[in-house]
């Protein structure tokens, strides 16, 4: 018999729609234990004030799904009281302590997963903790280096070069040394997490027509091209640069088991388009499987039962067909 | 009863695919009269070589559409024989004056609009002609100093603020100056060449997340910004900078009249994701309409009527509607 996969989710900011979604993720039937890191009075609370009938038990080590209509609780207390809608720096730190638990849980190889909801970054900081985002933090907590945020929807999985920086500043850090970190990063996921033999990455060019042999920028020539070259050396499958326009095109995107866009608007357009707010950010890289919601704390949708739970039941979804090998 | 609109229709490159696709046009029915700008022997070769049977007619100012299964030609003879398939840059002033000539008769007001087949800008550079495309070229002969490029399909008009250049170089292009001309432009023609009254233009901005507040890049609040609160002061219609990565939503796109993109590679991979290959390039700024093929000049299936006329045939349609003031 498959062994039970464990999944960590963490509401993240608990005035903001996170509780919300996750007290209405027990309707469903998943194919995992799903085990909240959350205050377990605090849940209480929002489930009475959304009219939700979750019933939420207090995890201490089961291993079995808790029955449809409830959910596991691993009970990490606020710091303050929660008002819907009202962002409290004293819960600053129970956000962060939730993430970091859940991670520990994970590096600890007791779970195989965690899924996050929204944060807002400003009030952690606020609270004098510096935060600069999930992504970094898991990265920090497992001594991980590089990691590789990739976004993904039905048929199509984009990955990213560069993130969230200006957009003055993205030819001067696609470098050789970047790019050969980040597709050993993807072709090495694709792999182990997502169970693909030989991966199939193809890859934008950062100038309009990649470049078009060097008339409207040379980064392909210059740094783009050997860097593929040298990794298509090592046996990688690799195809490009190819133009950010053309790419997404049904000959390619047949092929390819992820497109790796040079920057966060070359990429995400397209993959936002095609998924219609239902898609999922993974990232790459860690020593565990993340997955997220992409959307925000929603502050005035909070406590009213308002807020749409697609996203977060894809980001629980994924995760577990991820953790389960089935991605 | 409406005025019979003329269109002009340049093939472009002679050995490239521009004359099969032309030839097949005559086979539908159009609410104008077409008139090709081409060499009637080279088309009438290209017919026998594709098996095509329609009927050329010179072109001596009818005032009527030609009859189903023919076209009206006006002659411009090559310089050299054509071979399909094989560029000569003994022809290159013959494609630059079936533009000159095209230009010329929208200017002259006898023609309604252009619509452009595909040329090959190195074999005309290589032809001794200083050439960098269609746009520059038309603007240059109407003495226009600015103009605008616009990619259409169902339901999403892009606009670029930038086109061809090298991304480094995108920040510095983005300045409260261009985007006041460039949004002056699409303004203007919205109204005028699509029959919009008050033309809703949405803007992303520059940076990831539209800058974050300055998080992610400064220039949404040191360009962008005061940029578009002069032109609302002014009256324009206009929301954002929005993030490009949810601009391209329903919510919007509903409401949007075009999705002005600050660069290439921001808006045009939605565009012809959405597109399937039916865009038409429509430029803005030009004392008359002209629209586009989005495609190359396919050297290799050209003579074989294999190429896929789809593209051309949307541009003319464009190019009528927006004659009709239907668009």
């Amino acid at each position: 018999m498959k062994k039970l996969s464990r999944i960590a989710v963490t509401p993240g900011e608990p005035a903001g729609v996170g509780p919300d979604l996750v007290l209405q993720m027990a309707e469903h039937i998943w194919d995992a234990q799903i085990v909240v890191f959350a205050d377990i009075e605090m849940l209480t609370e929002r489930a009475k004030l959304t009219g939700v009938t979750t019933q939420l038990i207090a995890y201490t080590g089961q291993t079995e799904k808790a029955p449809q209509g409830s959910l596991y609780v691993e009970h990490i207390p606020c710091d303050a009281p929660v008002t819907p809608g009202e962002l409290s720096p004293d819960n600053g730190r129970y956000v962060v302590e939730t993430l970091r638990q859940a991670c520990a849980a994970n590096m600890d190889g007791d779970f195989d997963a965690v899924v996050t909801g929204p944060v807002h970054k400003g009030i952690i900081n606020q609270a004098g903790i510096s935060f600069s985002g999930h992504t970094e933090y898991f990265a920090a907590q497992s001594n991980t280096s590089d990691v590789v945020m990739m976004l993904s929807t039905d048929g199509l999985r984009v990955t990213l070069a560069t993130t969230h920086i200006p957009l003055a500043y993205v030819s001067r850090a696609i470098t050789a040394e970047r790019l050969d970190k980040v597709i050993h990063i993807i072709n090495t996921d694709l792999k182990l997490k997502f169970g693909i033999k030989e991966p199939k990455i193809f890859v934008c060019g950062l100038n309009p027509h990649a470049g078009e042999d060097g008339h409207l920028g040379r980064e392909e020539i210059d740094v783009i091209i050997p860097a593929l070259d040298k990794l298509r050396a090592e046996g990688l499958n690799i195809t490009g640069p190819l133009p950010a326009d053309t790419i997404f095109n049904a000959k390619y995107l047949d092929e390819a088991d992820t497109v790796l866009a040079m920057y966060h608007d070359q990429g995400l357009p397209v993959l936002k388009y095609k998924g219609f707010g239902e898609a999922v950010n993974i990232t790459l890289g860690l020593p565990f499987i993340r997955t997220s919601v992409d959307h925000g704390t929603a502050l005035d949708l909070a406590g009213k039962n308002l807020a749409d739970p697609g996203s977060l039941q894809k980001a629980i979804l994924k995760a577990i067909k991820l953790a389960n090998r089935e991605a």
